[in-house]
């Protein structure tokens, strides 16, 4: 049920992930995969061109807090309201609209390592950034609430959770979920949710929606990350709090206007008709990590890869190899990686590799990186 | 070569326009067009979902640059660097980045009537807001150049102008932008130029791209008005100084990320392939603007049309009926306009028509609008 793209057919559909190599290099960097479109997808997207539907959206959600509801209940056995939902271009744009309409003054607590935007969009909406940083020798990568709740109380109102979580793979807790939802309300602080790695939970791991935790987070997410539909640009806000549904929906059109018609089409149908080839596209990916283990141990015994629970991203440390910037090697060895520093800057020896490809490929990124590190 | 959409097809294809009103309604509101899309633009759509490319756009700017400056030569007779086009999720979004990274700080001129995201997006960047306002009993409405004086002399450092006008339908003479060029360098003052309704210039006017007479200008376009493709979420800003576009292409990721690479495609597209389309179009709304002439001096003796010289929207003003919201009275007899008030707070007796439909839908509307007036 997922289908391999070709090389060819892989540089024609993804034009960053593959038009920035050289032909030749494998790009295991951006999050996007190589496979093809969910066919749910692939028909509803060709009836819409057909019809024309490239236009202004409809006003309201079109449906999607309805199909994201009944989703998370199949999945997730939680539930939000059908109208608890905001839609937006983007989980980016709306961690940002979340961020200027919900959360109070103070600064923001990003925890490191990250997706790099997320320090950029703090930057932007003029709030203070306060990092808190995993010890990449630590045992568990678990967020450090100790460190969290001295931001607190120095001040910040606001953190941005990712979980599962973009680049560590890492599935939290509903234990850790409930003691930050404890912390937040202590100091009424609000925790902004990006939940877009949510359907790419693999066999072992127990994904914890934060809203079903704490009624006073905020849940951004999509499924782009699941479908590759990111370009279709619609993401959406989940708020429980109906005077916070209002203040999502009440902003002026030029602050939250980049949803499309086409993204809502789609968002609609993978939240409904499209569970069958998630659960491929989770089996696949279940595969693949299944391949990299062994690989690694084969390969490189010295690497350290954190457990992958969740996401098509494995998070490597590779320090014990001496190459201060594997992703920069492995470049001039045909493998495009994620250099760790994006993540979290001033990390050496830390690459980020995405799995979602052929088992050949990821057999090539393998041996090109052992190669790089010699 | 125009094909009108039946009322069954266009609440398909436009959901905003058409989902928003009552089975029966004419919808004559926002601007979009009740035409099928342009064949080339439905067969590249078509192929390129086929191809699965709903993920990330790629960097740079997708060729649009060189497209754009290939249709600017052949329409206008002046051709931008093809590498000096930045590309934006839409045209709102490129006037927020212009002010924010090109333009001096200080106060915004905003003339009036306008359309009203040109007032929130000021108020989103959190400069001042200043309108200039065009008397509804002028006889031109031209640009108030004294008006626009005081207020850069008051410290306003930027202008956003709208040519061809909307809501005015009016084209500025090239004299006209000469003057307004020489005001803003004599003031050090930015003028960005919104040029949507560029190639909805109807015979009998000339357009001057503004860029043109002004070097110091920035040039905010998208073919999406022309071709219905407000939706796929692509529009591009145009500035001639190097380190201007260095300052557009720097800014942080989700300072701009709003494009997507179906919009992208059918930018390159409309602006190669769509020439004949493009013309049809043109001849179509001519056709339909003489329509409006003659039923409006059948009908409504007393009302009063700015020349419609470019786009599809006339302006109506129906003071001589002693209706103060003439849209909601028409709404009540099954035609849907949109309130001047909406353009120009305040302004009563005034609405805007969208004549790009069929002629059919363009005589319902007169004569719904005729029986609401009495």
């Amino acid at each position: 049920m997922i289908v391999d793209l070709t090389d060819d057919e892989a540089r024609a559909a993804l034009p960053l992930k593959w038009g920035t190599v050289e032909p030749g290099v494998v790009p295991g960097w951006v999050a996007e995969m190589d496979y093809a479109l969910a066919p749910p997808l692939v028909d509803a997207l060709t009836a819409a061109v057909a019809r024309g539907t490239t236009g202004y959206p409809p006003f309201g959600d079109g449906g999607i807090g309805a199909a994201f509801a009944a989703y998370a209940g199949r999945h997730w056995s939680w539930q939000p309201p059908e109208d608890a939902t905001a839609v937006v271009g983007d989980v980016i744009g709306g961690i940002r609209l979340a961020i200027e309409t919900l959360c109070p003054p103070g600064p923001v607590v990003v925890p490191l390592p990250c997706y790099p935007p997320f320090r950029d969009i703090v930057a932007l909406t003029g709030r203070e950034l306060v990092t808190v940083e995993v010890d990449p020798d630590a045992e568990d990568a678990a967020l450090d609430l100790g460190a969290v709740e001295d931001a607190f109380r120095a001040g910040a109102r606001t953190l941005l959770l990712c979980n599962p979580h973009n680049p560590l793979g890492r599935v939290a807790s509903r234990t850790e979920l409930a003691d930050l939802a404890a912390l937040a309300e202590r100091y009424d602080a609000r925790v902004v949710a990006d939940e877009i790695h949510g359907p790419l939970v693999l066999p072992g791991a127990t994904f914890t929606p934060y809203l079903s935790v704490d009624p006073r987070g905020i849940l951004v997410t999509s499924p782009s990350k699941t479908f590759n539909t990111a370009g279709l640009h619609t993401a959406h806000v989940t708020a429980l709090d109906p005077a916070d549904q209002a203040r999502l929906r009440g902003v002026p059109l030029p602050q939250n206007h980049a949803y499309s018609p086409l993204g809502m089409l789609a968002a609609r149908v993978a939240w409904t008709d499209c569970d069958a080839w998630n659960a491929a596209l989770v089996a696949r990916l279940d595969d693949q990590r299944r391949l990299l283990t062994r690989l690694l141990a084969d390969r490189f015994p010295a690497a350290r890869m954190r457990p992958l629970q969740a996401t098509y991203l494995a998070w490597l440390d590779l320090r014990a190899y001496a190459v201060d910037d594997p992703a920069a090697a492995a470049l001039a060895h045909g493998v495009r990686l994620s250099p760790g520093g994006d993540y979290h800057q001033g990390l050496t020896g830390h690459v980020r590799m995405n799995v979602a490809t052929s088992p050949e490929r990821l057999g090539l990124m393998v041996d090109r990186l052992a190669a790089a590190l010699g």
